[in-house]
């Protein structure tokens, strides 16, 4: 058994399946999760509907929607209406990349852990299935990192925050086993980029791909709802 | 003459007097000026009207406001009503640090710099009077542009961005000289923690103190109004 901490944690909660495993993993861990939500123009508003039921299920102190209007930005199939989401995954970095989203959210994310003086940030990034994300890959990690110790007050009086990404190298099956274990209701998340209003899936994107086959290799039923 | 650039840049523009030298010492070097200023629940929103007049008058492409609701952090005085604005300066990380707030700015920059196929972000930060804050400094700088180079699919595409702190060593008096030499009207430039509703500076804060003594030392007439 995992060695139970009290201490407070940042969890970046998407309403994915990855952020949810992640979340449970600190649950489990004995962190005091606090959870951080963005509304940043994403065009599936159902998947911040999914993060609050899966703050409430696994039990939160605190569960913040962040609104950060980007979206005008442009640039991303997931933010911008007129790029479409790719039925086939293609090559190099995907157009559903959304421009430096991780670095937004983990700025954010560092903001809250110092003022709650929590010391760990937590994110559910992995660089095994969705290698095409710059800012899904181990180095990016390290150089968030290397910037957080000199960020903030905190790093500055020797309390350095630290993000951690506890299933970096774990695959999709991996993933699902261990969220399985822990008790992730899955039929909460939602992993498409393409849902319907009622937040079902369309089974095509190269997100619902993984997904399938992430249940299938890890001989998990799989609870996904299909429009 | 410096060298003119018809490439675009990102400019984090805050209504105050470094940031006012930093937009026009870029069009004076020919960039194409998209500022950036955050509405972050900072107290004293008379320094929103004086970025939109500044960007006006300095004459840019775009100027965006974004929102971004960070204040219920809370963690510094300038966001938060029940920490006081210091009237004297105090030793170490003064209580007017909003934490990883630059670390923000610079992630949101960093991403319309990415969708405008900018290569660089100018920001007005300076070491060398306000040293106590750490996301004012040349390693934190370096540490943001070693992690743009990772974050962005521009980086991985060999577009790397990079951030450009034109003031970082100028003192205030140096950064007037400067300003004044490009015709910038530093009565439209808010420096002031605790202004009235007029925009009016208080005169006290370590802002104000840090503005008149640069004013008086670079012998340029000084058009701050009080209240």
């Amino acid at each position: 058994m995992a060695q139970k901490k009290s201490r407070p944690a940042v969890v970046l909660l998407s309403g994915g399946l990855d952020s949810a495993t992640a979340l449970a993993l600190a649950k489990s861990q004995g962190y005091l999760l606090y959870a951080l939500t963005f509304d940043y123009g994403q065009r599936h508003r159902a998947e911040l509907e999914a993060a609050g039921k899966i703050a409430d299920t696994v039990g939160v102190v605190e569960h913040r929607v962040v609104t950060l209007d980007v979206g005008w930005m442009g640039g991303s199939a997931l933010t911008d209406n007129e790029i479409a989401v790719p039925q086939q995954p293609g090559e190099g970095i995907p157009v559903t990349y959304v421009p430096a989203r991780n670095t937004i959210f983990l700025a954010v994310a560092l903001a809250w852990a110092e003022t709650l003086v929590a010391r760990d940030i937590i994110i559910g990034i992995n660089a095994v299935d969705y290698s095409g994300y710059p800012d899904c890959r181990p180095e990016f990690l390290e150089a968030f990192n290397a910037l957080a110790a000199l960020a903030t007050r905190a790093g500055v009086d020797g309390r350095t925050i630290r993000v951690l990404a506890p299933l970096m190298d774990m695959d999709k099956a991996g993933i699902i086993r261990t969220g399985d274990r822990l008790g992730v209701d899955y039929a909460l998340t939602l992993s498409c980029y393409n849902p319907d209003n009622a937040g079902r899936a369309c089974g095509h994107c190269d997100s619902c791909r993984f997904r399938a086959q992430g249940f299938a290799e890890a001989k998990v039923a799989d609870p996904t709802r299909y429009h």
